[in-house]
């Protein structure tokens, strides 16, 4: 039986935001009402359909960290970890080192990445196919699964078994 | 405006079939009792989505027509049409005369392609990123949105829009 370290990741986008240039600073830009209610749908359904993780791991913006706290109240997971690499502009193997720390300790797991675009289809995209591009749409709060395999040789192994917009969550 | 062509390709994977060797021709083998609920379970998820499309074009092996018959019990479109190329080891090449044609009396539509896997998600692939790989899992009734620009550029252009398991869709 092979007992490589396996890792399910759910790309989530963060929720609906305030609209650019209604805050003097980006990051700060709160999820609207709708926001809110959509990722507490999309939380309560992930759920339902057994995509409970193991860790939330969250951009440090406010629309994301938003996002992250309202799975946790959707009880997607126990607790969650801010990551500066989840900003807009982080680099995926500034990331792989992490997971490969995270897969020692946890061989087989589940965890749900929340960030922003363009970032998180192009890190899905480098783990699948080695290369990104702009041709994968994901909305907010919708999510992309990819399965990777130990860390070190994730970068165009990994496999992607999921792509929904919220349209298919709600 | 821009005015080019556009087409919602729906690729669906056939249903859940009788077992290979069960059938002295593989192209004979049919849906099994679970594949057919499953199969119209998706139909009638899909028309509740709002993704009726025009026309089913279909591969000729039983399991295929099949699920497509069921597709169109469930309103998924009007009509449906049998293409070789869909059977398995098809090549998308020759496909893209077909849409070429079709583009030009139907600027904006949708279709469905029922028909194999590797075939399928190699075919989305394509269209996608210009290459294909064994990296995107497509299960049986699972569903692949890619949205294409006229045909003759649609090659490494189209756009992923779905990846969809059954399991999303029921």
């Amino acid at each position: 039986m092979d007992s490589s370290p396996q890792t399910e990741l759910y790309f989530i986008r963060h929720g609906i935001a305030a609209n650019r240039g209604t805050y003097a600073q980006d990051r700060e830009r709160p999820l609207t009402e709708k926001g809110r209610l959509r990722t507490r749908a999309i939380g309560d359904r992930l759920v339902q359909l057994g995509c409970r993780v193991e860790l939330i791991l969250t951009s440090p913006l406010v629309r994301a960290h938003q996002t992250t706290q309202i799975l946790l109240e959707a009880d997607l997971a126990p607790t969650s970890a801010t990551l500066e690499v989840l900003a807009p502009g982080g680099e995926l193997q500034h990331w792989l080192s992490w997971l490969t720390d995270w897969q020692m300790a946890h061989p087989v797991s589940r965890l749900a990445l929340v960030g922003h675009e363009p970032d998180l289809s192009h890190w899905a995209q480098l783990l699948v196919h080695g290369q990104g591009s702009h041709n994968w749409r994901l909305k907010k709060t919708g999510v992309i699964g990819v399965e990777v395999p130990p860390a070190k040789d994730a970068i165009g192994h990994s496999t992607l078994f999921w792509l929904a917009p919220p349209q298919l969550l709600l």
